[in-house]
Parts: C-alpha cells; sequence; structure tokens
C-alpha cells in the first residue's frame, strides 16, 4: 500500500473481475472497489464524464486497464483511462504561464521523457504588455473573459500542435501543471485581478487546487486535472514555489538564497528547515532594458558588451549577431559595468567627459552616450544611452541590492555569508554575473555560488509532473514560507541610499570589484 | 465541534476579518480558514464559480455571511453564499424523478418549511410510457442526449415555476435531492442504461454522490450540489431507499417490511439491525389495471367498487365522480375482491355464471362481465372486464405474494408474523388493504398493521433536505442492505402456484377473509 507522498508513479494497471449474475455491483464501483484495494483508500472520485463513458470501456478492454489518479487532499482522483494493452501513451503537459511568453512542455507521464517543447507570446499581450494594463482591462465590461478566452485559446493552439509534432491525441494529456504569477494565474482561471494590484493587495484565491482542465476550457481528456500552483499573496506567485521546487532549496541542509530578477524582485531565503519571502519593486530598467533602446531578448538585441583598452573600443555581441536595434535587460547591466571598469562613468552613475570622449553628445536636453553608431544599425539611427536611463538603472540595481540586503538582514545574516544563490526566470539565465556584482546589483559572491536556473517556472511545473511524490511538497512550501512585507521605512531609504553608488557606499562589500578609483589611487 | 452525522443545520453564519497589510490572505482562504475553524475541518472545497463571485460579495456583505455546506465523504462542499443579512432564504428542491411523473417540492432550506409542490408528467413518456422502450431508444444515435435533455428542460421548466410561485430567484436553490428508480436516475444524469435491462443487469453507477447540479443542466445556483440517491442494482432504485428513510425502517426495533407496489414488486424487510431486499415482475395488472379497460388514475377512472345486496348492485366511484371511462390499478383490486366476496367468481378467479347473471357476456370469443352499461360510460361503450383480464390479475396479485412470502421465509418468518407492513408509492397509497388481503395479494394482517406512505420517494428526498443529519443514513442504508436475487426455481413455482387462489389455496392463511364457500358451508 502505497502513501500519496511515497508514490511515485501516476498510473495504476488493473484488472477488474467481470460483472457476473452473482456479482451485479456497477460498473463505476466495481472500478472503483478494485483502486480501493490497490491504493489502501476508500476516497476515489471519478469524473461524471468518465463514468458516462466507462461501461463500453470497460467491455472494450475486457475488464483491464491502466488509469491516472491524482490525490487532493483526502480524495483521489481518476483522470485518465486507457486500456492495459493501449502501447499509446498517457500524457501530461506542463505550461509556465509567463506575463510575456508561454512555454509548454509535453511529457510521457508514464516515463517522465519530454517529447515537445514550444512556446509563444502571450496573446494578452494585445491588450497591453504589463500586468497593470491587464488588470484594468479586466475591470472594462467582457475584460475579463477576455483575456481568460486570449489565454486559453493561445494554450488550446498549442496543445494541438504539440500533440500533432508528437503524434499523439490530444485526450491523451491526462494531468496538466501550470505556473504562474498571481495575476496570470487569476486571469487564467477567470478571477478577477482587481483587488490584487490594490492596498492591501488580496488575490482571490491562495490555493487554486488541483481543478478539472476542461472546466477550465482545456481541450484535453475529459477527466484531466490541472495542478496549479499556489501563491503567497499578490507579488508571490506559483511561478517562484515551482522555482522553489525545482532548486529544491525547501530541501538544503544549508541556507541558499533564490531571486527572480525583473521588474519586480521576488527572493526567497532558506533551507530545509525555515524558508523567508519578500518581493519588491526594482523598477523595469532591470528587465526590458532602459526606456527608449531598451528591447527584449531578439534577434538584433545587444546581450554583452566589452569594452576594450585605452582606447575604449566598443565590442558588442548581438542575438542572432542582427544589426544592433536595441540593448536588453542582460546587456544592460553588461555596459553599465563596462562604462564603469573603463572609468567612462563614476560610482554615481554619471557620465565621465574627459574618459568618455567623442562618444558623448548632448541630444534632447541631456547627455547621452553613443553605443553604436547609426551606420551600423538596424534603424539606421545610432543607438544611445542617456543619463537618465543610466540613473533609472542605478535606482533599479539599488533597490535589488537593498532587497536581498533586508532579507538576508532579517535572519541575521549578510548577503556575502550566502554560499548558494540561485538566479531564477529566463532574464536570469542571460545576466553575467561578474557584471552584475561589478554595478553592485548582485552580493560579491565567488561565481562558483551562483547557479541560473532557466525558466524554473516551467522546470517546477515539469517536476512535479515527473516525480509524482513532489507533488506534497507543493503545498508544504507555500505553507512553510514565511512572506516578508518590505516596509519602505527610514532603515529601508537609508539601504537603498547607500546602495545608489557603484558598487556601492561600502566597498568593502564588494572587494573583488576594481574601481577605477582604486586602480588611480595604485597609481595605474 | 459539530461533525457531519450530527449537524442539524446545512448553514452555517461566519463574520469574517476583514483583510488588511498585515493579513493578506486571499478572499477564498480567508472565507475557508474561517469555516475550517467553525466545521472543526480542513478539507473544505468552493466551486469555482463560487470563487470567482466571492470578492465583489464578500465585499458587498461587509465580510459577514451565510453558507450552505454539505460534505461529500472527506470533503465539505460550500453550494451556496448569502449576505449574513439577507432576508432571503437559501433554498432546497427535493425531486421525484418517477418514469410516468415527477413531483418537486421547494423547500425554505433554513427552516425545512415546504413553500411550493407541484408534479408534470416526466416527458419522456413522448418516447415510450415504459422503461424498456426508453432504453431502447437511449442506444439510438443522440437518443441517451435527448432523453437527458427532455427530462432536464422538464425540471428546469418546473423548477422556474415553482420559483415564481414562491417569488424566490432559482438562484437561491443551493441544494437538490433527487429519487428515482436506476433508469431514470440513470437517464438524468447521461448514463447509458444500456446494460441495466441485459444479463447480468448491471447500472453505470451505484452511488452517484452529490455532483453539481450545473453540471447536470439544472438552472439553479453557481454552487448547487443534487444529492442523489444511490440504487442497489439495476431494479432496486434510489426512490427505495427514499423510501426507506422516510419510513424509518431502518430505526425499527422490530421488523417491518416494506413494499412497493407496481409492475415490478420492490420489497426491503428488516430493522435497525438488517435489511434484506428484493424486486421482481408483478405483471403490469397491478399498476396500470387490466388491459383494454385499465386506464391511470385521472379523472372518470373507477377507483372503488362495491357490490351490495341479494342482486349484486354495482356501486362505483369515480376520481372527481366524473362519467366512468376506465378503471384504475386499486379499482382492479377492489372489483376483484368484491367479485369474490360476492361468488361472482370462484376461488380460481373463474366467473361464476349463476351468480353473475346478465352482467356475464359473450364477446370477442370470451367471457366478459359488464361492469358499467354503455349509457352511463365516458366512452358510450359499455366497460368490460373479460376472463383473461381476470387471469392476468390472479398471476400478478400471486407474484405479488410469493415475493412477500419468498422474502420473510428467508429470514425465518411468515408474512402473518409481520407487525408493520408499509406500502410505498403513489399507486399504493391507494389501495384498500382489505381488498388486496381479500385477492390474497397482501398477507392477512390487522389493517391497522398497513400504513401508506404516499410518494415516499419524494418524502425521502424532502426528509435529507429538512434533516441534514439524516444525509449519511442514506448510504448506512444502501450498505447495509442484502439484495436477494430472486430465483425463480422449483419452489418458487410451487408457491406461486399456491397464490394463484382467492385468496390462497391455505386459507388458513387468511383467517380474516370469508369466502363464499365458507359463507355456503356454514348454511348461509
Amino acid at each position: 500500500m502505497e502513501t500519496g507522498a511515497s508514490r511515485r508513479t501516476w498510473i495504476e494497471t488493473l484488472k477488474l473481475v467481470p460483472p457476473s449474475l452473482s456479482d451485479n455491483t456497477a460498473d463505476q464501483e466495481r472500478f472503483i472497489t478494485a483502486l480501493q484495494k490497490r491504493l489502501g483508500t476508500s476516497a476515489i472520485q471519478l469524473d461524471l464524464d468518465l463514468a458516462r463513458a466507462l461501461p463500453a470501456l470497460l467491455r472494450r478492454w475486457d475488464y483491464r486497464l491502466r488509469c491516472a489518479l491524482i490525490h487532493d487532499r483526502e480524495i483521489w482522483h481518476v483522470c485518465g483511462l486507457t486500456g492495459a494493452a493501449d502501447p499509446r501513451p498517457l500524457c501530461g503537459m506542463a505550461i509556465d504561464l509567463g506575463t510575456t511568453r508561454i512555454v509548454l512542455s509535453l511529457l510521457h507521464l508514464e516515463t517522465g521523457q519530454v517529447l515537445q517543447e514550444d512556446s509563444f507570446d502571450n496573446p494578452q499581450g494585445t491588450i497591453g504588455p504589463d500586468v497593470l494594463t491587464r488588470v484594468h482591462h479586466a475591470d472594462q465590461e467582457g475584460g475579463l473573459n477576455h483575456l481568460k478566452h486570449l489565454v486559453v485559446e493561445g494554450l488550446n493552439r498549442m496543445i494541438g500542435g504539440l500533440c500533432e509534432r508528437a503524434r499523439i491525441e490530444r485526450d491523451r494529456i491526462v494531468l496538466l501543471a501550470l505556473a504562474g504569477n498571481t495575476t496570470m494565474t487569476h486571469l487564467f482561471m477567470g478571477l478577477s485581478p482587481h483587488w490584487i494590484i490594490r492596498e492591501p493587495y488580496i488575490p482571490v484565491v491562495n490555493r487554486p487546487g488541483i481543478p478539472s482542465a476542461v472546466r477550465l476550457g482545456l481541450d484535453v481528456a475529459a477527466g484531466a486535472r490541472i495542478i496549479i500552483f499556489p501563491n503567497i499573496g499578490s507579488y508571490f506567485g506559483g511561478d517562484l514555489i515551482a522555482g522553489i521546487l525545482y532548486s529544491e532549496l525547501d530541501r538544503r541542509e544549508q541556507p541558499a538564497l533564490l531571486v527572480d530578477v525583473g521588474t519586480n524582485a521576488e527572493v526567497v531565503l532558506g533551507d530545509q528547515n525555515w524558508l523567508i519571502a519578500c518581493a519588491g519593486a526594482a523598477g523595469p530598467a532591470l528587465e526590458s532594458g532602459v526606456s527608449r533602446i531598451g528591447t527584449t531578448a531578439r534577434p538584433g538585441a545587444i546581450d554583452q558588451v566589452r569594452i576594450r583598452g585605452a582606447n575604449r573600443r566598443f565590442e558588442m555581441r548581438t542575438i542572432d549577431n542582427a544589426p544592433p536595434l536595441g540593448i536588453c535587460g542582460s546587456g544592460v547591466i553588461d555596459l553599465a559595468a563596462q562604462l564603469f571598469t573603463s572609468g567612462m562613468i563614476d560610482i554615481q552613475g554619471r557620465f565621465v567627459p574627459a574618459a568618455c570622449g567623442e562618444r558623448l553628445i548632448k541630444s534632447d536636453g541631456e547627455r547621452q552616450l553613443v553605443i553604436a553608431e547609426a551606420d551600423i544599425t538596424a534603424t539606421g539611427k545610432a543607438l544611445t544611452i542617456s543619463q537618465s536611463d543610466l540613473d533609472s538603472l542605478m535606482r533599479s540595481k539599488a533597490a535589488m541590492y537593498t532587497i536581498l540586503e533586508t532579507i538576508t538582514e532579517a535572519v541575521g545574516m549578510t548577503p556575502p555569508q550566502l554560499t548558494t544563490f540561485f538566479v531564477a526566470g529566463t532574464f536570469g539565465a542571460f545576466i553575467d554575473p561578474r557584471s552584475a556584482i561589478t554595478i553592485g546589483m548582485l552580493p560579491d559572491l565567488p561565481l562558483a555560488c551562483y547557479r541560473t536556473l532557466g525558466n524554473s517556472s516551467l522546470e517546477g511545473a515539469k517536476t512535479v509532473l515527473q516525480q509524482p511524490q513532489s507533488l506534497e511538497r507543493i503545498d508544504r512550501i507555500r505553507d512553510r514560507i514565511t512572506y516578508m512585507e518590505l516596509n519602505v521605512n527610514q532603515a529601508f531609504m537609508n539601504r537603498f541610499s547607500a546602495a545608489k553608488f557603484l558598487p556601492h557606499t561600502n566597498p568593502g562589500l564588494f572587494p573583488s570589484v576594481v574601481t577605477p578609483s582604486t586602480t588611480r589611487a595604485a597609481g595605474v
């Protein structure tokens, strides 16, 4: 007898005793009784649509079948059925429901193998690129349904495409797992996000549970269930819980920190005994780059910058080596670090005219530094970064560091005491930790301490489908997290002000960063 | 802390702590936490549609509300919500889903008071009056859905009508209870009845549970649940379980018998310690009367017959005193008893020409007795009963008695040892027990032992809505019943043959019945 926690498969294979005049038990109860014996539990639920199909299926399969089961608290739900001898797999679908991008991974539920994976732009982007615009749209007449349908239709299209490529019927998908931030999850479920963005910031649900996927509009197997990752609150969503699951932060002996770098900085610190989390606005500069020349990571986006030699020659890499059309978030961090180490900006992030030379121009009433001349860009116009762009970046990186400092201090640590530092999210995967340390955005740890997780939201969703025993960890993680409200009080503002320098007012915190002034002081 | 079993109300009144910056729990979890404290349980489920409505409702109601809850095994389901101060009641709907007639009763769920009650012909009657025709129709392409929609639409119309008369919005109906035979229940749920009528007679489900009413197509409150009475098998349905609940057979100290008289005779015998049941075909003669002149109980149907005086004058009562157009089931039993006691038929149920006199004619090649002359009937034709009509009735009454004898003997009793005899069903309510005893259809017990239950299927459904603590009795009743397969073997056939006399081959079983021969022997 396996308990839910130790269960290593979603699938049970059963052979029922066929009915006879001396045993006229109904089809459903015959099936459930066999499952009860197998699972050692009495509470088994069969969806009405599966019950409707059961009589014909049992007889076609000669009372031998495989079935997928998931338990939601005390009840085991049958989410899929197939004949014992059917060679086709029962499948799972992991979904990372990002604000910008949605990624899906089709899995063989019986082996855990990934069959297909693909992504598409969140169709809600047509309403607005950011969360706030969508929340306001949801308040309009019919707006919430519109947003829900956009994402559900997009998911159904992509599910259809992945199934076609894998030559799998879509009704073989019996279990799904979805991780997203609190607002995206609400919109997917048709729950109003109205109060998420309004004080005191209350979601409709913290634990969406494991509802029927068909009820939510997904075109998959009739009884399919969808594991929706829970949230801690409006600003700490299921994508982060998925990240914790994937990183195994909750199982570590030594404390580690996990940060999702974006417009919001979401941070969890902890180990197998405790987990503490907070989230705070870091400003848009980090994720989508600085305003005028910022761009998402797409062909032509500058994602790496090096400034070399005495003549400060710019070497830039663009995605797909396309002509530059802007600079993405990781590129901006790289650029700022290089400008600083080459002496072109000072510790306050201000341009140093003597070092910038002819690259420094005045335009639109302020100083701008030419990154790429007009003759090499995709647009035919020069790419420049302005003083106010740099100021914005300084605020963002300072906010990020202050949040990290605040959460570590809350448990009596300092950032340099961390031994493992997980950087979650797609954006995080592209950051050069060396550059992020140089500008004082991330603490000055040995580079080996930094571990990028990639799309940890998707990976977490895949983890639960591949490892049934991890299902219960999701709720345990949620329940163990102490959410710390970031009070933007005087102490926070003092820390923030101290962090608005390159790398920091206290260079002792960043011993590895060789600043130009240090260099100068050394007489170079 | 109340457990489910002892709970005396469906409704809880709650006052939640409003959200604040220091308590950002989501609306759903805030509500569920308050319920968990009240009920002392952790497993509470809120329907997605209720969750969607919750944020606006909580704020409108200032976090004070009444909610209706029902538990299905380990999980408590929230099935309805209203503001604490809302004067309008939360309502329930009891449904007797008969093959011929459907009866609904709208209740105030908080007081148990009946607000409205009405009935309508089962719209599936347009497909066929009997169960078999409908089962065959369900096998046709689209037939099952057609039958389901007929009954669901009929229910929705009647629900609308009752609500209008009671001035109640239909979304105030948050809990329903439905009792019907196994086939009617299957058709309502869209479950194929195909195997119900085919050996070895297997229903799709024995325990339909407490599904969402909206999911089944009913136009009531979004979260409403419907308690569907379980069945023991193809021929012992939820209507009987409802009858046991209503009669409290399962709580008696002394054994009693409950019989539902109809085309099938369904019988349960038992007390608080044991319950044994069987069902068998009694033939159509009892329920819808004898073929040519038989009719359902409607205006003009003869429902009572007395034959008085030496000249054997017929006194007949018709429903609504309308001109006679036929004879209903209870009328036939009355007629046979009177023909027997007046000496017009003998102990084999054969006409006695000397006693019948001019009423006995020959028509269609057989003897017929004129019940009503052409000049007083609604049709302008004489109403007659033929010898083959009487033979059919003899077989039906013999089958009924044999079934009663078989089940009582199975527990070491004889029918005369019974002290309480419940007669269930609308038809049963009209039978004159004296006449039924006279023809030997029911055992010769003191008349006070006979208790007619009326529409015990509807009353059972009302009982569970009025007494929440009786919910768990339904499953206990189902689980405690030992279903005895009626083996039509030699012993059964011997008993059946002995019962094909008036009142019986063994008149000692019917001491109270004064047969004409007895009278003659006494020299009258």
